[in-house]
């Protein structure tokens, strides 16, 4: 299959295979005459038998054009491949005829959602297929009675938040990619976002998936029901699996409530480390925020910078908590904060409008893109930005990344989700000079060990992918060998999506 | 090792085995000439080997004699097995040292709490050793930093959050014999109980477990995270699993923070399948109680045999909606329920004072075994009593149940976790008349095969153990595939707990 990386078949790299496919079919219409050829160029058969079967099995949904497959060839990560052949499935039953096809041929397959993940969960590393699954983005039934929506993995969580408003009802993780990222994206690699902290991760909300295993079997993993003590619960077992047990066909989730009301405290301190003191602090009071984010004064700059207007202390490091439920009891809450926090605040208040809090979120969404402000001649780099550790630990995480930021000499903005632990650390480099390229890796490498040490994780929502791969050793010792024999156990000829997660 | 069981050593099953041993080695000092029993009784090297071998890692917490083995030999369900030996550790080393002998020696290993499973999980259908955890049930740390506490098994869960009660926190789950279960068989059978509806069940409260793999390796499942992205969720697939996957040494548990109030709606309601749709109702309309049970007219007639003075509504079938949070916002959802539901109700209100509300609980919890007040020449049969389905589905269940109960002429009792789909029917029979007997097992397949009809599950919260083990095919289909293969896997010599959830 990986034709196109062998010396003798360079050619087909630079041409259209589509048009090689029709240009030979001309010349030799009997598939006997084909033997010439496959002296010529190897492995030639077996490509032009698996593009004719996919295409028995979706038609026109089918790429085998390198430029067509070279916009699968990423995600929003740094790493690359590339497929030999992308398919847009509109069905279950289509995706269990390709992925037996490709049980049978041994062909490396690899699904896609929005391609927005950080890790090259999305990206083939080995070639073969890549199912592209953004088509089958229906919502099946929206159940209220069962205070569930049943959907295709290809939805757009934000168009599925959409349509849910009616009904008083929402799907509360919140990755930040949420404009584009698809739910099947999202249970692959058990996103969260900054409302996990009050509503948990994707895993929370699943009831049941209907999965394609690896030699094409459907299966469900789990039911409408809202509990059950019945087995091995292989719905959990999927989630975050990132697509190496299966491909996720069908998803039922639980929705819960929209609260009646938001309410947004803005608390900065002296430095991020007292500020984890504080969010601390908050929860052993024991009042549980439905979002506690952290922008440190990097990131304020960098988000001044973007927009003047903004509303943010003028010193110090930031702590966003936002509260939600009843007017009364979201008000109770704030004002327990408040309490809580004071005595470590430099300043503390409560967002005076709907309009203010609507703005703070809005510019919190975009501290990553507006980076480039800081240094328009620097790209921010992603690498080793997912760490999390037990709340406890934060302050030090902060401390520690600090040092590591002055250690090599590496400008640092921490941002993220500190109310559950995980701090996306952005290490700023220039993509055009070697030497920070080598000491940003050398720094990235420590974040990642510095988590692992303090109990934590590679990864709290951004998943391991090919990015993060090396450290699953590290992180999970002997466990890793049991993942290794499931993943041996459900998927024997390793078909899907090899060189992830470090199996 | 199942030397009992053979004519030819049946001696053995009425003289203590602890004895017998004394004997033999003061007849027989040096191994050599233990030669003539081998001859006489055909096994006894191998479990006088196999004793030896856990005494010298448990010392005197090892029970080989028939009278201490019996009280091992069933759990709270109908489900009858013998052991072959009892150990009692007090440590992961212990515990993985015993699983390496079971491991090496291919003898079945079952983990036991506190005996009060109603499936037969704990119970040693197929001999071997069975490893009582009771003894390991420390709190090794109250972590309120991380939101955490971090515990051995065998603790009992009342005793856990009378601990955790001084620091403001609980552990949610509460199964109705939380004053006797353990945790560990908590998390073995993901239990649950009344306050799922809101809080959920075991399941998402475990962080991290230290488990026993079956060849004696320690691994460690999680950590003291709040999220994760990081490789498969081994810490879920071990919830639920009944102890054939590994042995649960230490679990470090999610904690949440006490509601400041509690309140409670009492409504009753012309028909169990009127109480369903109201609900139904109460759900759709967004508010979710912290406790949703349904105790129907028979349940009720119960409880006023057993105490006269409950203030219980004079007719229909009842709800019991509990709503918790602050003084305001408790309020509030209990006015809202009110409102929903009375269009539906006979009556409807709210609990006077904190003691008309204990009272209430307490005689809910009694309803169990209070039972045998409406009959006292019968016995309640525990068969087909925890199925559950989708909440949409709960007045066809209902409607259905009683349909079976008049059927095969056995009066039923229904009460249960209405708010989660979880109907606990009781049947009652005399347990001397066969032919009711016969009825009885009749009657309760049919319950079971029409809660999977429903979409539901056999079991919601009791486990499958040997008792619903028949069913499994017809609940997963090709599912059941999958945890087969996960169970070879991670116990490839089938000792883990053999003979339970259908594997």
């Amino acid at each position: 299959m990986d034709l196109r990386r062998k010396e003798d078949g360079i050619f087909l790299y630079i041409i259209n295979i589509d048009y090689l496919l029709q240009i030979i079919s001309h010349l030799c219409p009997a598939r006997t005459e084909l033997s010439i050829f496959h002296i010529l160029i190897p492995d030639l058969r077996s490509i032009m038998d698996i593009t004719e079967e996919l295409r028995k099995i979706v038609g026109g949904r089918l790429s085998v054009s390198p430029s067509e497959l070279y916009c699968y060839s990423s995600d929003a990560s740094q790493v690359k491949g590339m497929p030999d052949y992308v398919v847009r499935p509109k069905s279950t039953d289509e995706v269990s005829r390709i992925v037996r096809l490709a049980y049978e041929n041994e062909i490396p397959l690899t699904a896609r959602g929005a391609g927005t993940g950080l890790a090259g969960g999305a990206v083939p590393v080995s070639g073969g297929i890549v199912l592209d699954m953004s088509g089958m983005n229906r919502i099946l039934e929206v159940d209220i009675d069962n205070i569930q929506v049943v959907v295709e993995p290809g939805i757009i969580q934000d168009a599925l938040n959409e349509a849910l408003k009616p009904y008083g009802f929402f799907f509360p993780p919140n990755p930040g990619s949420s404009a584009m990222c698809t739910i099947g994206g999202m249970i692959a690699y058990n996103a969260s976002g900054m409302r996990c902290v009050k509503y948990g991760t994707t895993r929370n909300y699943v009831r049941d998936l209907e999965v394609v295993l690896a030699d094409g079997t459907v299966i469900h993993t789990g039911s409408k029901m809202l509990k059950s003590a019945a087995g091995y619960d292989l719905t959990q077992l999927i989630i975050g699996s990132e697509g190496t047990l299966g491909i996720v066909t069908r998803a039922s989730l639980k929705i819960v409530p929209l609260p009646k009301t938001r309410k947004l405290v803005l608390a900065s301190f002296k430095s991020a480390e007292i500020a984890g003191q504080a969010v601390v602090k908050t929860f052993s009071n024991g009042v549980i925020p439905s979002a506690c984010e952290i922008l440190d004064r990097v990131s304020l700059q960098v988000l001044k910078r973007y927009d003047p207007k903004l509303v943010f202390p003028s010193e110090g490091d930031v702590i966003l908590f936002e509260v939600d439920g009843t007017e009364n009891s979201a008000h109770e809450a704030a004002e327990q904060i408040i309490e809580v926090c004071s005595p470590l605040s430099l300043s503390i208040k409560l967002a005076e409008s709907e309009k203010e809090m609507a703005d703070i979120w809005a510019a919190r969404k975009l501290v990553g893109a507006a980076v480039s402000r800081l240094d328009p001649t620097k790209t921010r780099i992603y690498v080793g930005e997912d760490v999390g550790v037990p709340i406890k630990k934060i302050p030090e995480l902060l401390r520690k990344a600090q040092e590591i930021s002055e250690k090599f000499n590496l400008p640092a903005m921490k941002y993220g989700h500190i109310g559950d632990g995980n701090l996306h650390l952005a290490l700023f480099i220039d993509v055009l000079n070697k030497d920070e390229w080598d000491r940003l890796k050398q720094a990235a490498d420590l974040v990642h060990r510095t988590a692992i040490e303090l109990g934590g994780t590679v990864s709290s929502e951004h998943g391991v992918g090919a990015a993060r791969a090396e450290y699953m050793e590290a992180q999970w010792g002997p466990a890793l060998e049991v993942m290794r024999a499931i993943k041996k156990a459900l998927d024997p000829k390793g078909i899907l999506n090899p060189g992830k997660l470090g199996l």
